[in-house]
């Protein structure tokens, strides 16, 4: 049996926002130590991984592992009937092939059940190593998705270059070119404003302005993101979860070829 | 002559926007009691009642019973064109094919006359009997908006099952189900925030939430709705328009066959 | 070599919004004076002036006469991605075919270089006369906005109508006439509220609302709005900006023959 008991219900909304449009069906793991999720976006390029530590529910009770197929776009109509303040409950019984999502309101006067059928779906669980990265930037998210935002506005790729001194954004189109530099900044009135750079060696990766846009779907979740940057590896674009774990998106650079063609003069 | 003053003219533009997307044409009858409307939806199935007594109005003339038959898109367009805090003033004269609608700005720097063609309606004024029923639901109208608009997201139709305890909402679609119990409350802080329940039986209906989540376009109007059920009759859902009358919508429960259909499990 | 900084970086994104549904290409002609532009709407009925007075500027170098081909659509997407509060400086190197646009955040930790390529635009610059004008109105720009926005909803002309106790905007359609007066009214607590004719000699005009409601996208750019009419010249609506300069747009009057079919009543 499963029982998982959410005060915070909103969190649930938010993340199933910031994955829905990325992946329509996932299995949900999850084990004594909490509930988690890895999937790869439809079109097998990002990937996404969500992790709810048990510690972080009111009351979590799985007597044993267990994995739920979800469609997530149905998941969030239901979640989206749940009230910004409810408390939300994930519930399924042993062997059941339905979930269902409990609100119970601040006052209690109103509870509401949704039963959501389960699905069937193949899916390889992979093993992420840790691993060192080039250079870590943390930046204030709203920041950082209004810069995918304003790039995706001029061009369909960015470059990101990280130096000592601070991370430039670019990238060119038909309409012309835009280089958005960001500095490090670690004297801020409030902590989550500061931009800080920890770079071991300069690092310059193109991506698609696609999928970094999706990734800021999460930016409600937390007031920062943190981006790792390796030249070997896929960036990792992390929101923490207050307390409770992460969502991190995974994305491969673009290859030299593609990255020579959207690299704005410097 | 027909001169009708509303100070509150939001009032007026508040009732349009809760019936125009029921019904496009209807005859508005004023006579010395008030100025009221009686008008079936275009697919004939819910009935819609409104009543502005002239005790309301700041000033009250009509000479004559007269039904002005108008087109209520049109009129709405009229009435978008006042400003929130305008008076408004319904003006007719006798014989006249034209209905005027005169605002006024709080200063009254800003006077606008908007004339608009009437229209011959057939209609016929249904007696609706006043009658006793199984259960009398009272509760806040942002709620039941609420709740009409997350069920619709599940189904088409929605049950609505009465007892001591509590009113219950359910529905059932090709995702899940759901339901949704709001408790019998009267203690709370602000009497419109009470939900209230006067049952003389147990009562379970089945409706179409394309109708319900219509009706709840009158939320605006009043802080509270009044869902009057009983196994023989059209459901009431009735909106207060304060010291001046109501909105009632009258819809019939679906036939049995249907409701075994959507009723969700227990 | 060409250099204007404008530390309130928004007025430009404003003007840019105000004129680039009427304009798609244009030539922004740089002097000693200011940076100004002329252009006609698209279909050749309406002309937009522009002035930002040098003086407004907190640096402005401008080394010789310069005139910039831009597609308006795309220098709004670029302005677009500037923060409300940031400075922006537009900067040009002589003979070069690009302009660049320069965003600094208030605190300068956010630094972006946007280039857009410059096009060739063939245009004539026409002369505008001082003119006399047979009545000139000021009032709020939001009431304006409102009053074209509201008629447009009625008829596809307005008439203007300016007596010395007030101006009147009328309108005539399918559904019915509209007649919006606005009275004279200069004893009001911010002189931004007040409405002031100057007539010389009544006037009556009837205009397309079509342009009149492209013209008010400039209101975000100022509180009022002044009309001049005259039977024998274009109406000139302007938008001033504050301590720089303006936005003026002419349309001319529709001749009798369309006036009769659209004007409503007396």
């Amino acid at each position: 049996m499963l029982e998982l008991r959410l005060v915070q219900g909103s969190l649930l909304k938010k993340v199933l926002e910031a994955i829905k449009d990325l992946v329509n069906d996932a299995n949900f793991d999850c084990s004594s130590t909490g509930f988690s999720l890895q999937a790869m976006d439809s079109s097998h390029v990002a990937l996404v991984a969500l992790l709810l530590r048990s510690e972080g529910f009111e009351h979590y009770r799985c007597d044993r592992n267990i994995s739920m197929g979800m469609n997530l776009n149905n998941m969030s109509k239901m979640l989206k009937c749940s009230g910004n303040d409810d408390i939300i409950t994930i519930k399924a019984d042993d062997g059941s092939d339905t979930v269902t999502f409990m609100f119970e309101s601040p006052t209690q006067d109103k509870i509401s059940d949704f039963e959501m059928k389960l699905m069937d779906i193949d899916s390889e669980h992979l093993g992420i190593p840790e691993a060192e990265y080039h250079a870590i930037v943390r930046m204030p998210s709203a920041e950082f998705a209004k810069i995918c935002k304003d790039l995706a506005s001029i061009g369909d790729t960015v470059v990101i270059s990280v130096t000592k001194e601070g991370v430039k954004f670019s990238t060119r189109g038909d309409i012309g070119t835009a280089n958005i530099v960001v500095r490090q900044n670690t004297t801020v009135d409030k902590p989550e404003e500061a931009t800080i750079i920890e770079m071991n060696e300069p690092v310059s990766l193109t991506f698609a302005l696609r999928y970094m846009n999706s990734f800021t779907k999460a930016t409600p979740l937390s007031n920062t993101v943190t981006i790792s940057l390796s030249s070997e590896l896929p960036v990792v674009v992390e929101y923490k979860i207050a307390e409770m774990g992460y969502i991190r998106f995974y994305l491969a650079p673009k290859i030299e070829e593609d990255e020579d063609e959207t690299k704005p003069q410097a």
